[in-house]
């Protein structure tokens, strides 16, 4: 089977999907300790940021500073982390995670030492206001390149 | 003392400087066991990428994917990772970083569990030629601003 054949960010939706465009899509990752986070996942096969053109990497960057900006308006966290390893899945995402101080990794990373069991109240967002502040967020973006 | 005052990214280099501009720097980390990291860190303390301009955001980033892009030519690594977290000290900083299948954390994140204790060999590239790779790549790019 090719490369693309088995990646799961080719063959899967891999989240729920909250917008998409022929480039890029956002998805909600779902996560119980981590209400917000979600991922930014390009559309082709491709390894890493700088195998995209300029153009290619503002467009990307575009959707995942909104993303932030609608994370921060709705969740109003202490902090955003922004991550691209691709150590697994070797397929152009980022992970946009929003953080508190009680949250079970805070101030490591999500993937460091797990701190404690117990998180705070977080702002109940359901998957359609995200989508909806997403969609509004990105409509003012010009066309995103493939 | 004011938050800047307290803010090592604010009151030190952080780091072997290989690159600056009034906008940012670019360091060498030298930690033994991941050679070629290197962290891009803003100015101005300042807390999230959302809090830039959108030519700020741009600005930024071409200087961080060419950092990627010279290391990736200088390491040859198998993976690049890209994280800004902020969590310990929220003054906007990038990290990023040439992975080896053999190194000690991978597949995980650098912050994720150890795997191992040995790594391969790798690429000798002196600080001094990472900063004429760096200065080279860095002098295509339009003034950055502040």
């Amino acid at each position: 089977m090719s490369e693309t054949g088995r990646c799961e960010l080719c063959s899967t939706t891999a989240g729920e999907l909250l917008w998409s465009s022929p480039a890029c899509r956002i998805v909600l990752v779902n996560e119980a300790d981590y209400p917000g986070f979600c991922r930014v996942i390009w559309t082709a096969h491709v390894r890493e940021m700088s195998d995209l053109s300029t153009a290619q990497q503002q467009a990307l960057m575009a959707v995942v500073f909104a993303v932030e900006a609608v994370l921060r308006q709705l969740y109003d966290p202490l902090k955003i982390n922004l991550a691209s390893f691709g150590n697994m899945v070797p397929h152009l995402h980022w992970h946009i995670i929003p953080r508190w101080a009680d949250d079970p990794h805070f101030p490591e990373p999500i993937w460091g030492r797990r701190q404690r069991d117990s998180t705070g109240l977080r702002p109940k967002v359901s998957a359609a206001q995200l989508a909806a502040a997403m969609q509004q967020a990105l409509a003012a973006l010009p066309d995103l390149p493939q």
